[in-house]
């Protein structure tokens, strides 16, 4: 790496991905400038992914790039935000090569383009140890009108978008622990490595919903964080857990099949939002999600109280922490 | 390490920081609400620490906690604006302790009060190598009045406050290779662990500064800075570089004292600000950090053109890049 190594690429490979935003300063300042609308307010999300940890070593770093971008932008649709700029903080594994860094930028570019959002500033530095990628991103809703964690009421059905357990089989065929067909090896890893955030519901959630969360520890603990924030007790029913074709596939091939429900359920990673809907709302909300391509599955409801249970076969069933802890 | 214990963590340490910021909605969502007022505009900087490149492993947590924040605060104050809040995104090192992880909250929480910012949310994570500390610090400026690189004008001075070199001896100090007097050694010390963000020259700034910036990869490479964004050349007089007596005693024991003063110029880590000011207002602007309790050095000045030169004893010396790179 050139002595100039770090201005060069930062304005070579960063700065035109701040093009067109004022505030970034072309990456050049100190720091950038954000003006929020009158009668808006900023939304702000940072998750940080580690190579090796949250990402095989030897991923594509453009994969890398776009993941980390993504499960920002997941926060940001869970509180209902339109995304407007990020920006990314980056330690360089040490002997990076320039096919990384700039896999990396490759990777920004693509998504960044398919957001609608703009890089407007951050850092990079490099040590001995692993990848790190921490992204902060930044959306603005109405004043007053982010949904948050604690607004579910009693009543309330859970209702969650998509597919559930993708990502936990994604990462079965990544470690060669799961060899399916190649469609489904396909969209597997697809899930895996390329969530989708849902920002599309924006519009629905502020409609509908009374609290909303992005599944990224697992479905059971996620839910759970809904229920316990707003201070009420939730059923999860593990059997309408909804799963995509290659999910069902697998499914069809394990011993246990409560219990590999319940593994999916408990992964992780999936990037769709669980949401409590109040119930005469329901119908309304799958409609308007259908009409955006996706599924929308009602998997329980909220009541008063402070437990989380999970039924299969009309029965409770132990579930543990059913999510992943980070330590 | 409990299952839970990122939770608890968080629970326990970190959201207490958080207290009383309503949109930091006590760490438990999927991001963070900040509104800006009418007339201001956000002022958002990210800066990352890594344990034994930008502190010594071993480091008290409480201080690198502290160095993270300051180092933020300092763009913020190269920029004249008034702070927030902020976020930390930590990657804690395989088999981090308790006494870590509460050495930083303990840091985190005597800083914050000392700059009257809070902590609004942020991600922890794990992995096997170097402890990241990576802050992102939130400020408000008066719309369009941020204090950026490029707007010096031929004709201004470069005015910095304060003293250069401190933290350079005090690396020095920290690796034995300089054994001062205990007073010495404190100090220098200090200025290198516990930088001190001038934000209270905002006002200043405001009132009488064209352009600034943080010193943080060298007197001589962030003085350029200003320079270059402003398409300007800058002459810079070495010889009147503003040292702190401990800095005296150094350089009075250098041989190649031209070599010592360039050194010190060439390290970083000050956190002093370069600005450029009107001939017509230095005196005011140096009044005005008089009554701040700091110095004020005329260093040089900017004119049309677009080299950096430094000169000793009236002659352009050889400078090299002059400050810190990042690979």
């Amino acid at each position: 790496m050139s002595e100039n190594g770090e201005f060069g690429y930062i304005k070579d490979r960063l700065a035109p991905l701040a093009a067109g935003f004022k505030g970034a300063l072309e990456l050049k300042d100190d720091a950038a400038l954000l003006s929020v609308r009158s009668g808006r307010e900023l939304v702000i999300t940072a998750d940080t992914l580690v190579e090796g940890r949250h990402f095989p070593e030897g991923t594509d770093p453009a994969l890398a790039a776009r993941k980390a971008l993504r499960v920002n932008l997941s926060d940001l649709a869970a509180m209902g935000a339109r995304p407007v700029a990020y920006m990314t903080n980056i330690v360089w594994p040490a002997g990076a090569t320039d096919a990384l860094r700039g896999g990396f930028a490759d990777g920004l570019a693509v998504d960044q383009e398919a957001f609608a959002i703009t890089l407007i500033g951050g850092d990079t530095t490099s040590a001995k140890g692993p990848w790190v990628i921490a992204v902060t991103a930044f959306g603005e809703v109405p004043a007053g009108k982010a949904i948050t964690r604690s607004g579910a009421k009693p009543g309330d059905c859970l209702v969650v978008t998509g597919t559930i357990g993708d990502a936990c089989l994604g990462l079965k065929v990544e470690t060669k622990e799961y060899q399916p067909s190649a469609d489904d090896r396909a969209h597997l890893l697809e899930r895996l490595q390329l969530p989708m955030p849902r920002l599309a519901l924006a519009d629905a959630l502020h409609a509908h919903a009374h609290a909303a969360i992005d599944v990224s520890d697992g479905l059971i603990a996620d839910s759970g964080h809904l229920a316990t924030s707003s201070g009420l007790s939730l059923e999860i029913d593990l059997d309408v857990l909804p799963l995509s074709e290659a999910a069902h596939r697998w499914l069809d091939n394990q011993d246990d099949t409560q219990a590999a429900r319940l593994a999916l359920a408990s992964f992780g990673d999936d990037y769709e939002l669980a949401c409590a809907v109040p119930q005469a709302r329901v119908d309304t909300f799958t409609a308007e999600l259908r009409k955006a391509g996706l599924r929308a599955t009602v998997l329980g409801a909220f009541s008063s109280g402070d437990t989380v249970t999970v039924v299969s076969g009309g029965t409770p069933i132990e579930h543990g922490a059913g999510g992943f802890t980070h330590f």
